[in-house]
């Protein structure tokens, strides 16, 4: 059987090109770029490249710091953490903002700094799922130390303010951080045109491999090392340079940049074509507006099918989707963002993922559409809670 | 050029077979294995099966973890940051026991601790380069929360007396942790006989990949996650799993313990053959004695040889090895090693690491073995301080 696969929010199929460069740095040049040797000067070069491709992907400057290390939780742990000891353990700071639908490799560290004492505010998102610029100045404090909003949502791809949003914070002397994992090779990202302070990336989330990311660090912002060491990267993340990952980031990260236009328009395309189908079907909604979500991601609550149910379904037709994050999908929990948007209850655990790529093709998505319909059908069929069309729906209508 | 590599204890060559197993994970089996679909499930026999050859390779129990992670870097963070968070930032503990030879990644991260008022010993080591149970004994206190030694040492091979530290810390309530990083592959590593708390290791070390690595944490014992999120590895290391790292690393355990008869064999047969021409030559010593050392490593140190230059040298025949820690070598720093064995001053830069693996050859070794007294004769004509052979030197001789 053929297999589609539309959950690129959780990660994606490793580019061959990527895999191509990254390949001769297992078996063949395998050095350690800190020795002085042929053998760890020969990787040099490829690092150098990577780098350049890092640094130009998202415009910074010569200046600022571009970390590599292992992934996006690693690098909003990094921000997160520095914070802390730089302002708030040794500074007057006392104060992190943040929103209710941050990933949990935020969410999570700010309730670890809770339990440090640390005062963490968790803005709430409006009904089309995005943080307000005017909750983030309204809760910034003199004791605020840092603030940490997503550039891009991964459930629903609702894009955020982040311009707005950091340069309310810049005004105010507070750190900005973004987690832009959902917004590298969906959306430009420019930190000339959008001042944040610290942006993370996560390479698999951009066909690049597992176990590499990138934390932005602009030129003059303290940071305080989460992982010392050896005194790698410049001094700001210890550890043996996983050479390979770090070549097939850099390469992703071009090819994120050189498929941009590809990824919003066409990738789009199919995409709106997918949510049209959907809404087409009787009791079904995608959370937030498309003008103002990342190009490939749709968010849908199906009235009387239960998202798990509906993935099981999918997947015994070789279609792979996802109720949400895939950290929370093993545990089945109710969508986060299905209940932070104020939907009524009946619809918490109704969400379903269709996260598209530039894989995929329109056959797939034609093949979908076709089967969408006997899917659901078929789940509503034997639901003990839907039974004809229901009442018009609580959520406000995608525009 | 046929170029030589004796520079394993910094990085070491991709095993092809380690690679072979990884290879489908990038292009073909890409799915996160946190999600429900097949893509997701599919990995999952290999990370099993991964999970499999690490407990078996340091013969952990069902009921104790590994963790999978970027590095020993961030595996040496982890620990003893938990230990701070646990026992001294929540507690009542505010001392930790270390090293003055361990590893940067070891070393920095209790200097980061002194910076926040944690106390910390660094326990000298004698003339061979060792850190005896007298000194940890003796450097306990009722405030100790953690004893950090490594268990063989990166620039000498020297191996600590593990066992009866483990067992003094035990017997104190001192949770102990050891960087084992240069032990896998080199030494039988067994956590049911030697009753560590923690241990660390990186599979570049032991040809597998760059990039990962793993935390042994015995069964009951506290564990305070570095990395917040997602929940990934029980909770306590997030990030999305690095599928094609983890596969590698188990083969690389399973291939690292299948031929540790060949390395404690064939690899110290070499190792010695080199060792023994070295010692040949006039004023040369080697640190510490061969039955307490690695099989696979040499710490030279050649009076009136500048050890950059030798490696300079030697790299232009296409002979690759070390001043001693890859992380330092770009410092180009006195040896730390040699002066903390307390050899006179003339001899802080004369260090010269040569690590053997399996991959080494009886050729190769032979090779080197012609050109060294070629290359250290040329580097003494012109040294300005080295005339004729010199005084008898003042360090220990190998026993
Ligand atoms: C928005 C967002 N941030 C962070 C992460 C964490 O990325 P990683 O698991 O690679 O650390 C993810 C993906 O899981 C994500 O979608
Ligand atoms: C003893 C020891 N510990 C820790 C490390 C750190 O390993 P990594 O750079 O893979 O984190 C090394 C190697 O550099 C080492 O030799």
């Amino acid at each position: 059987m053929e297999r589609i696969y539309l959950d690129n929010n959780a990660t994606t199929i490793v580019d061959p090109k990527v895999f191509q460069v990254m390949e001769p740095y297992f078996v063949q040049m395998y050095g350690n770029p800190n020795s002085l040797h042929s053998f760890g000067s020969e990787v040099k070069p490829a690092l150098a490249q990577a780098m350049e491709q890092l640094y130009a992907g998202i415009n910074a400057s010569d200046e600022d710091d571009i970390i590599v290390n292992s992934c996006a939780t690693e690098g909003n742990n990094t921000v997160i953490m520095s914070a802390y000891y730089d302002l708030i353990r040794n500074g007057d700071k006392n104060h992190i903002i943040t929103s209710s639908v941050e990933h949990p490799a935020v969410g999570e560290t700010c309730r670890f700094l809770e339990s440090l004492g640390v005062e963490v505010t968790y803005l709430p998102v409006n009904q089309e799922g995005i943080v307000s610029v005017e909750d983030v100045k309204a809760a910034i404090t003199p004791r605020t130390a840092l603030a940490s909003i997503m550039w891009a949502n991964n459930e629903t791809g609702m894009i955020f303010p982040i311009k707005e949003i950091a340069y309310a914070c810049r005004n105010r002397g507070v750190l900005f951080h973004t987690d832009a994992v959902q917004a590298i090779g969906k959306l430009q990202v420019n930190v000339q045109d959008v001042p944040v302070d610290y942006l993370t990336f996560s390479a698999h989330k951009f066909h690049g491999p597992k176990g590499v990311g990138g934390l932005y660090i602009r030129e003059g912002v303290p940071m305080v090392p989460l992982l010392h060491g050896g005194e790698h990267m410049g001094g700001l993340r210890s550890g043996t340079v996983n050479v390979a990952g770090m070549v097939g980031m850099g390469m992703a990260m071009e090819l994120a940049v050189e498929n941009l236009g590809y990824e919003i328009r066409e990738v789009r395309r199919l995409r709106d074509k997918l949510e049209d189908a959907l809404l087409a079907l009787p009791d079904i909604i995608v959370v937030g507006s498309r003008s103002q979500r990342t190009p490939n991601t749709i968010l849908a609550s199906i009235r009387g099918v239960e998202g798990e149910a509906l993935i099981w379904d999918l997947n015994r037709h070789g279609i792979a989707v996802s109720t949400g994050s895939a950290c929370a999908s093993e545990s089945l929990e109710a969508n986060p963002i299905i209940s932070a948007i104020g939907a009524d209850k009946d619809l918490a655990h109704t969400g379903v993922r269709f996260s598209l790529s530039r894989f995929t093709t329109e056959q797939e998505i034609d093949k979908v559409i076709a089967l969408l319909p006997k899917v659901i059908g078929r789940l509503r069929d034997i639901s003990s809670t839907y039974a004809t069309p229901g009442p018009a729906c609580q959520m406000p209508e995608p525009q």
